[in-house]
């Protein structure tokens, strides 16, 4: 079927064929798993927009600012500094992949036992489907794990690549090493975009990413109440689409979404009995259109209210301190907020078990399940810590381990349930 | 059967049923890949004494250190430098682990999908059967890998350990990161020994430490002998056994080996005919007592020339210079031969793909065999770049992917053998 967009994306280079399927198997399942809830808010429609127009409007906008000569930089994980990207005018995008496309191709290049998320993201470049990929000037990767560390010496044969170093403890050389990582990562930035970075530019772009963490503060917190007043998927695809849309629209939809909500709240209105099991999710981010594992939950007689994630609020948690004046004390203020990110990189990692029991404490959760993609070690070892912590505080979790196919959704709902019927 | 070391054994607190029976399975192991080979040297008795006294003559000597108020640092890696134990007038033994002991144990404690290495020293750990562990003072971890970075958190509730940060990549923000790494693992060090780290001792902890590595270096030169001087397995066994043996007396078996291997090479002598396929070893460690792969390959029409590995050519390749004089000019020129290891945990690491290729033309290796642990990700994913360099160079290379299990042994043969075929 003609869409308005076919020039654009065979411009990009995309497999139209290939891609043409692919917006087809995303709508169907984007109507099962989304569109099929009962009671959603009105300004879900917005979300329902964004994602219906992820291939489409969002990446007109990306073009059309490109011809303008502003510079689109794609990110994997929530480590990179948007606010210095904002500051030199470009845009950022996030790249992590949620579906299991380019698989076979991405295993000729890399290892099996290499996890859904990195295969994903370089399944869609070798396949061609990823529009975002094709529009991106830089792509930065990190060095949080093993896997992304050493494939993105591969994908440096198919992207234009940067590398970030992530220290992996938070000592004071450590600190030295990020700072030193974030003065190179602004002179990078600088030298693709043409623009200096400066002070005022620099505030403004603390000021806007600060917004928009601090909407998705205030929508994690209405959902402290009884009913939960949102369903968990709903909030996961407004994290996902946090990472693609732009911000100061995003931030404005999700402040109007918030408001709604509240009404809500008041009316004791939600989206399930108020005596649905409440769960929260922890570990392995989420990415567009990963939605397997909240539908599965959210399909077994349970409500999440809360998702500790890097889609989710490992990514909101923490804000840029605004204080700072000069751009010596901006650039210290950023590496400090980065460096607080209780990422399973770091060792030892503290503060995300105690994050985790705060926040399943906060949110009145009757349990947590932890999702940890097949192959990701950090999170993989870090979860018998995060059970200890759970159970010292009363709050009983199940551990999930799975990839981005279907096959295992059988045996993921037996599971499920089981957990969800023990927590009545 | 009752030996003089049960009262050590019990001391040590090791599950003495348990462990006599792994001695049987050890030396019954030794016997069929070692004492079965016809040609060794004479030297080689060192070696078969070292390894059958590996829990029992070296265990006692570590005793009778302790007992004069000497202190035992094991280690899992070569980035640890030994050089600072030995100022400290301490002991640095290698704890990385080769077999399938308390397996089980180690899985509920850590996923299933972890290294057969890290799996191997937790499990001897809880199985309470490796005497040097239980010897140690201080257990130094790093953070090489997500799995080891991460088990080390866990191995913490069972042993006194200490972490090293090991940078990720080589810029000059890692050189002052491992530096500070490298003054804070000197401080622990003058911590748990009470003992200050002078210029003096450090000089000559440098010398003893450079002079093992190149008495191995001298070794690995020998072997571009043809027909090959010495069997793979014998130099794997050497490598293994400078990890644990005394420093001086092992130098000095060893150079007198060389001396029995420069007249072997003068009368034309080898282990194999001239015309047997040179194959090279390359990849992850292989710990004692893992001689599966060397034992494979040489019991399928091939010989050994090469280990690139850390117990290999990665530990030996570099001397720590040795023109300082102060405290200072020592330290850093510690700090800088350790940054030049090429350990797959670094990113980008061409140095690795340069030193395999030099390797295997300086040994006239036919072929190199990729060796990776199942799991080992920084491996796993480098393989394929050192497979694409290695068919620049015109090198066959065949990947293999294993753990200590012996059930893909017949496989493994199988795969081996063909690849040793096409050689011909």
């Amino acid at each position: 079927m003609p869409t308005p967009y076919d020039e654009m994306w065979e411009k990009l280079n995309l497999d139209l064929a290939a891609h043409e399927g692919l917006l087809q198997v995303l709508g169907k399942f984007y109507g099962d798993i989304y569109l099929s809830q009962s009671g959603r808010l009105k300004g879900i429609e917005y979300l329902d927009f964004a994602l219906s127009e992820v291939h489409g409007l969002r990446i007109q906008e990306l073009q059309e600012a490109k011809a303008q000569g502003r510079k689109v930089v794609g990110t994997f994980c929530v480590f990179v500094p948007e606010e210095l990207v904002l500051a030199a005018d470009a845009i950022q995008v996030g790249l992590c992949a949620g579906a299991e496309i380019g698989k076979e191709a991405a295993e000729k290049i890399l290892p099996r036992n290499t996890c859904a998320l990195i295969k994903s993201f370089v399944g869609f470049k070798i396949a061609r489907l990823c529009p975002y990929l094709e529009s991106c000037d830089l792509v930065v990767g990190e060095t949080t794990c093993d896997g992304k560390k050493k494939a993105y010496e591969i994908f440096a044969d198919y992207v234009p690549l940067y590398v970030m170093e992530i220290p992996q403890m938070k000592q004071a050389c450590d600190r030295d090493l990020w700072k030193a990582e974030i003065l190179r990562f602004k002179e990078e930035i600088e030298r693709i975009t043409g623009k200096s970075i400066t002070a005022p530019r620099l505030k403004e772009a603390i000021r806007l990413v600060n917004a928009r963490r601090e909407v998705l503060q205030r929508l994690n917190r209405l959902r402290v109440a009884a009913p939960a007043p949102i369903s968990g998927r709903d909030v996961l695809l407004i994290n996902q689409i946090s990472f693609y849309d732009d911000p100061v629209r995003f931030t404005a939809k999700i402040g109007e979404l918030c408001d709604e909500l509240e009404e809500r709240i008041k009316a004791g209105q939600g989206v399930a009995p108020a005596d649905t099991p409440r769960l929260m999710l922890s570990g392995c981010p989420m990415a567009v259109p990963n939605w397997k594992l909240p539908f599965l939950v959210e399909s077994s007689g349970a409500v999440i209210v809360g998702e500790e994630s890097c889609i989710g609020s490992r990514n909101t948690r923490d804000l840029v301190d605004e204080s700072g004046e000069t751009l010596e004390a901006m650039l210290d203020a950023i590496a400090d907020r980065y460096l607080r990110i209780d990422c399973a990189c770091f060792t030892p990692n503290p503060e995300r078990l105690e994050h985790i029991v705060a926040m399943a404490r906060d949110l009145r959760a009757d349990g947590v399940i932890h999702y940890g993609l097949s192959f990701c070690q950090p999170y993989a070892i870090e979860a018998f810590k995060v059970e200890k912590a759970l159970k010292d505080a009363g709050v009983p979790m199940l551990s999930i381990e799975t990839d981005y196919s279907m096959e295992d959704v059988e045996q993921l709902k037996t599971r499920v349930e089981a957990f969800v019927e023990m927590l009545h």
